[in-house]
């Protein structure tokens, strides 16, 4: 049996224990949500002064090419790049996950068109269970391209596989599953879809910042994601999209506004597209929420992925083996994988009367979330979760199961 | 002749000249560009500081239902919505003004197949001079339905009126020109393209906040723009998008990410819309950049657009009189026009030299602008610009002109 003074220990030997002086954490809190909002750096409040007094308040207009404004989406891309095994140039923080996922959906239906003049492939691939704006935003693509495509929904991982064939012209995923955790073979099935002639973009929202991500090994042909989870951007801070090198002479997409124009300053009559990964830009990005990304970037220049990793398995390991150990005799069930392989940075677990649960957890100060059906969702960030965090939740969890203190006539509330 | 004493009596009448105190603005500068990049409100400092240590720091993911966060892309756009005559939860604070205005062209072109399905109108109308980013993303929409649209550009503001015909589906128009200055009749405009069976989409990038606006009485259909020019939202504050009530069951646009959803928690497999004002949203938004909107709107709370116009053409009249007195001999050309109803609330002079003068202008304190072809562009911003302010970038002006103070050999930069 697992004792507290042995995840005391665990927490002694963490060399990542350090990592969380850097964040703002709410006093008797502990927070396993950092899957769905990161924590906040404490760099971030003075980056957010420093931003709002001197670039815009003091040097105002000027900011825009004395601070780097306008090149932000790709400096910050540059900083994030090495988390994802992307190079130099191939990434920008802009807009959101949705918007992002248009763009690059629609740019690799047109890339399909252009290399394969005379294939019919009308079929986009993904999972039932992926969040459901990536499929909104397929089945929006779908409607307005008005072309023929279908989407195909795949109803296992296991199943992926043998739903790619060469009718498809793109499959969507997402690396690990919001809802599960369920972490997918990157790599595979990007070799599988290239195979059969597809294009792969994979969403890496619940990846970025909580496994290691090689894009380049992989194979993978583009991708999205978004910065305020894992990666402690800040409250809806914008997403990123990453378009290789390889891709990028060919990469068009709807979204052309004047930011992935050529020479956005001549005004010219008529769009030139960058040919670089600004033609994933679109307008005027929103300076402050995206500028603060950078202060999450920065604790992870102090560590790395590897390292994350590590910590990682061993916090979710701790959290499943100590739900097993004391809190058997309730029907709790363990919807994340066991193997290491496929599992990300949660752990997910479904209880008949898991919304309820969750609400009793908030109010003992565990913050977790809830995901329908019934699942109730536990992330593990590394940089700020400690051993003993996760003794005092299950501590806690057990207290509330056993005791049954939790209300099973809550109505439930929008949960982000 | 006019003096500066005069000018110090126009301010020391001035009944908006208080709210200048609420802005943090550099000492020994005159900021005549608030068209672009509008002054920091000091409240904004505080409600930045207060969002990341209270909202983001320590509440956490309880934020996005306990401090509104979700609901304030629509909260703040129904602060915004008596400034431009729109209703409320009519419209959204959301996204950048390129990607609204791809929302709003795509929706409006959707209702037109809709109404007439047996009608050809193919084609686009908008200025050629219009900020280009307008005419971009109208192009990348024209390609991306493939359809047969074509977008018919007009030269100058007179000629609207005939570009409109009974082949128009859409009618595209900035309310007042970024380069010019040279402000639509809406109202008018709108009636004939109505006429003539087509929609009609205002941006209102240059008007919203500089001049009154009532987008119900002049039966406009759609409306965009941005929050960062005259409203003071911040550099890139999320823009916004106005869908009339009478539209609000046909608007369906491509982007359909979760936000648009009619039940976003539910987490459905299937986009189904949410038939108000939310159809407008896509993705999460950068929350920090979208709450400043709502410091900069504070201040116009305080006055009225009446009242703000009646300083604005003050000031306008006040610059074109003086520099026409006191810079005569100079090569010279006022591009704005002088009636007052075709003026929105900036002065755009050309000059042979117009990017060296600018420059040598800013390097003295007066912060005005640059546009393609020789225009000096001169924003006026009735919240915080003073008469001694114009006195005083004219007589900088007049020295940097009589004494040859510029260079012109230097390069161009980009500005925005």
């Amino acid at each position: 049996m697992i004792t507290e003074a042995h995840c005391i220990q665990l927490d002694q030997n963490d060399e990542l224990a350090h990592l969380r002086q850097q964040f703002a954490l709410p006093p008797q809190t502990i927070y396993l949500d950092g899957n769905s909002l990161g924590a906040q750096p404490h760099a971030a409040l003075e980056q957010a002064q420093h931003i709002i007094r001197q670039e815009w308040g003091t040097d105002l207009i000027k900011s825009w090419n004395q601070a780097g404004w306008f090149n932000r989406p790709l400096s910050i891309g540059n900083e994030l790049a090495p988390l994802i095994g992307a190079h130099p140039n191939e990434v920008a923080v802009t807009d959101s996950t949705s918007v992002n996922l248009f763009k690059g959906a629609a740019a690799a239906l047109h890339m399909q068109r252009s290399q394969n003049a005379t294939a019919q492939r009308r079929v986009i691939v993904t999972e039932r269970s992926n969040f459901p704006t990536d499929i909104y935003i397929l089945e929006g693509l779908k409607h307005f391209l008005n072309d023929g495509y279908e989407l195909r929904l795949v109803d296992h991982p296991e199943h992926i596989h043998q739903a790619i064939d060469t009718d498809v012209a793109l499959v969507v995923l997402t690396h690990v599953n919001y809802r599960t955790g369920y972490m997918l073979d990157m790599a595979a099935i990007s070799a599988h879809a290239h195979q059969q002639g597809a294009l792969i973009l994979w969403d890496l929202c619940h990846s970025a910042g909580a496994v290691p991500i090689d894009l380049h090994a992989a194979q993978a042909d583009l991708a999205i994601g978004c910065t305020y989870k894992y990666l402690n951007g800040g409250p809806g801070s914008p997403a990123f999209i990453w378009v290789p090198e390889k891709h990028q002479a060919q990469f068009t997409q709807p979204l052309t506004g004047w930011w992935a124009h050529q020479s956005p300053f001549e005004m010219q009559p008529s769009f030139q597209d960058s040919g670089d990964i600004r033609a994933a830009l679109c307008g005027t990005q929103p300076i402050i929420s995206l500028s603060l990304v950078s202060s999450g970037l920065a604790v992870f220049k102090q560590t790395s992925m590897a390292k994350i990793r590590t910590k990682s398995l061993a916090l979710t390991d701790l959290f499943i083996q100590l739900i097993e150990e004391r809190c058997a005799d309730h029907p709790l069930h363990l919807e994340t994988p066991r193997e290491h392989a496929q599992r990300g940075s949660q752990v997910s677990i479904a209880h008949p009367h898991g919304y309820a649960v969750i609400q009793a957890l908030i109010e003992r100060g565990v913050i977790g979330d809830y995901r329908e059906p019934h699942i109730m969702r536990f992330g593990f960030t590394p940089l700020y979760t400690s051993f003993q965090d996760v003794w005092q939740a299950v501590a806690i969890l057990k207290d509330v199961l056993d005791n049954q203190k939790y209300d099973t006539n809550l109505e439930k509330n929008a949960v982000t």
